[in-house]
């Protein structure tokens, strides 16, 4: 366990040094807060969705985010578009599943993103990870209501099929990679006060894809560094969510390597 | 006036308690900013638009927020099929006419959309309200530069004649369900320093309109406590436009009963 | 030197008293941000990108930005018919080409835009704006990551060849009008840690070239306040990227005419 926290301090650094240009394919709501937490990350977003320049644009990155939060067919194309190009390049893809169930339109767009490219990761809340995988789930518009069935056995089963990894995070995060579960128990409820915050982790996600070969662990270290930071971030701004908001920047620029090694709270079982 | 203003207390209560799913078809300029307002109040925002799932999301919401501030035509079909879907289910609407009067195509699409549908609640500035309701006014751009005609007669015949409630906000806000006149008096000046406070203003009443019946009141609730909010959250921010935006956030999610109770300033005449 | 500085903090005044309406064609990712700071630093904002609209919403503005980080063809016709009304109409025009060189698809747009309109001032990058002269240069997504010729003397002779204005910003800003060369070493290294800060510089190039006839005196006056700000604002909040966004638009708002007279470094040569 060790070992791997210190691999996830490791690609903290790297992500400074080598600053992987993070392509984000996503909703409008969030793009100005995904870009700054990408800089305060240490590396470079760029915000590009027209089919005519997605191609181009992805061959360059060290990731690209899909995110469906507000999707047209329109988008979807330009992200088969970028995504098909980026499994040529072996360029990892991280999937947001923004909303699925809560409409066809986003159901079958997720399905169709899936059979189309190969994902390396997949990050949603409970719902969206259930429902994506075939075991049903309850959402209200982009939030999870929760799901009857058992989470870490359909995220396992799901990831397997897939031969990807698929991350459900909520109170805790769950990570398989069709063997092994991770648990990540860093973060704190404030991160649901701010909207975004799931768009946020997955652009971390992304930040440890670009410069991590396994994707195993780089989706750990994008949760635990999004949950420290979260930690960090309400120690002064408990129940002032524009405060806090704020403060999680300030937080994620300024996680140190130990603040990893000493604080990161993951189980691999 | 007592018993009213208790009952904007409990409908805060009632937010929080239920919170009621608030689908914005909206601009791009400020969809994050009433998506975090909409999680301060205490209900659950989401954003879509696309005209393929807008009938099925609004089905699932409390209230339908319609803002023209960066419209297309495509985008007002989303809204007009969206409200209709909204009328059969008597899901409230309220809308947002946001730059009415600046171009033909932002007049031309809110009077389509007054055709189409039936709207509980419009909001906008003096100007915006006084074109809508074909008194003329001055606007530059999306700013009201003031109209001449009697402006709490004019949204009391407007209100009259479109059966619903009509609202004009601004240093006091007035609101007119046709019969009654009400004046809200909070507020602060700083409101006007930030971006999209009228859209904010226009997702709170929304968050009312979820789960009060009269739709004057939640007019009035929506407006009370925006209005509130924003004298909070200048106590410490007095001509600092970017720490009053995030105070906003913090006085919203921290605003009592009793705040409402005892800060509240609403005369009905 | 003292005469133009004086100039420019008496222009500063200027648009905090006539409020001149900024009319923005411009990227979803800081629409927002760029809506706040046009609000601090006494201007009013727009953002209009409809090709049904622009012309008519143009006419009303004091200059109009043009901004191509999230573009698609639709978005660049809409910039040519609201770039040509401005431009019958006299209306100052800022071009900022956002990741120009990254894909064919912006190269393209940005050449296009400068054969098919006359802009006053363009604003980039080390290398958005020698890639944009012909000169190439070295970009990751937005992110300029150098160019190999002279950069003073390439943003000169672009300068003459478009008689126009043309500034590169860095950590000194080179403006040129195709005979001086001013060097703005106002500014601070945390502008880095902020998503949009090159797109916020030209608003405030835009909101000075609304009220100065002298193009050259706009783009310095719009890089020193912005670059001033930035020294403001870092001052509470070094390493601190999410705190120094905020701190920005308090600067903005609350620079004074004697900040300028006392701080502004620039220089002509």
């Amino acid at each position: 366990m060790r070992k791997i926290i210190t691999r996830l301090a490791e690609d903290l650094e790297k992500i400074r040094e080598e600053k992987p240009l993070l392509h984000h394919i996503t909703n409008y709501v969030v793009a100005n807060e995904t870009a700054n937490l990408t800089l305060c990350v240490g590396a470079l977003p760029v915000m590009a969705q027209d089919q005519k320049e997605v191609e181009e644009m992805v061959s360059h990155a060290g990731a690209l985010i899909l995110n469906i939060g507000t999707l047209s067919l329109e988008l979807v194309e330009a992200m088969i578009l970028a995504g098909k190009r980026a499994n040529e390049l072996k360029i990892p893809i991280v999937f947001d599943p923004v909303g699925v169930g809560a409409t066809s339109l986003r159901t079958e767009s997720a399905r169709k993103i899936l059979r189309e490219l190969y994902v390396d990761i997949i990050r949603g809340n409970a719902a969206e990870v259930s429902i994506l995988a075939g075991y049903g789930g309850k959402i209200r518009g982009v939030e999870s209501l929760g799901v009857e069935n058992d989470l870490s056995l359909s995220i396992k089963e799901f990831a397997f099929k897939k031969n990807c990894i698929v991350a459900a995070t909520g109170e805790e995060d769950l990570i398989n990679d069709g063997k092994r579960l991770a648990i990540v128990k860093n973060g704190h409820p404030m991160l649901n006060r701010v909207t975004g915050t799931g768009c946020m982790a997955t652009t971390l996600i992304a930040a440890f894809a670009a410069v991590e070969k396994d994707k195993f662990l780089a989706t750990i270290g994008g949760l635990v560094t999004f949950g420290l930071a979260g930690e960090k971030a309400a120690q002064q701004t408990l129940e002032k969510p524009g405060s806090f908001h704020v403060a999680l920047y300030d937080a994620i620029f300024n996680l140190s390597l130990d603040d990893i090694l000493k604080e990161a709270k993951v189980e691999i079982v």
